[in-house]
């Protein structure tokens, strides 16, 4: 797929964004376009997406805030701090084909004020039966804006 | 229970907040009490608890921010709006005995900024089998300093 893959699912999380803005927060904007903000956390997200679809775990990991603090919700509980979560992602993707396909959908950025973020969404991991099998949940990610850019500070995904 | 049940959960929570002040987030006070901003959102959930456990559905929703707005997301998907929220938790605990005993453990709250806070912990409802039994699961709240206090604007629970 490459680069139609990706081209079509920022075209559906633009959509999918437009939407929740017009909709769920007509007091950033009433024509219902993105904010900056939420483009600028909407570009985070992207960014991961193609890091991970090229097998890049360090890329995909700098959408998260480098900082023991940071924090990871999930089915097997909490995790704590950005280098456990690498360390983590690594031995349980050891390889591209491991980690499959990642798409995210039907995001939507929240602006909680002008540092903070909030984006719900969907996530559909594509991968054959052999190296795990198809996988998808639901997502809330905390957004802070830090002098390296917007960073996930807190995932909760299920 | 009533007041014992309440009393030991209070100290249960206030505990697991200063270890968690203490050990991830020493920038907000080395001696591992409470910040202001800590306690007034552990203050929130203890207020919920206590209206949960005395049947009183108005009372738990007051912790969330009264907006079309916010967000529950939870295994059934993603649903919206204070209202519906506290539609769906009368339909779906019609009496006290529904509702069971309700407790919050291992609270942590971090301060994102002085408006915003995230909330991660471990719910506990004890309930009769014949009300639908035991339940558990984890969540993370997004809190907002709102002028009428500090409320939940997205909720997470799995």
């Amino acid at each position: 797929m490459g680069y139609r893959g990706i081209r079509s699912a920022v075209v559906g999380m633009l959509l999918a964004v437009v939407v929740a803005t017009g909709g769920a927060q007509p007091e950033h904007d009433q024509l219902g376009t993105m904010s900056q903000q939420q483009l600028d956390v909407t570009k985070v997200l992207l960014k991961q997406e193609r890091a991970w679809n090229r097998g890049d775990i360090d890329g995909f990991a700098e959408g998260y805030k480098d900082s023991p603090e940071t924090l990871f919700i999930g089915g097997s509980g909490i995790q704590r701090g950005y280098a456990s979560m690498k360390e983590n992602y690594k031995r349980n993707y050891p390889t591209k084909e491991a980690m499959g396909q990642l798409s995210f959908l039907e995001l939507e950025v929240h602006a909680i004020d002008e540092k903070v973020a909030v984006c719900i969404g969907r996530f559909k991991l594509e991968r054959s039966k052999k190296n795990g099998g198809n996988a998808e949940g639901l997502f809330t990610l905390v957004f802070e804006k830090t002098d390296a850019g917007w960073k996930i500070v807190v995932d909760h995904t299920t």
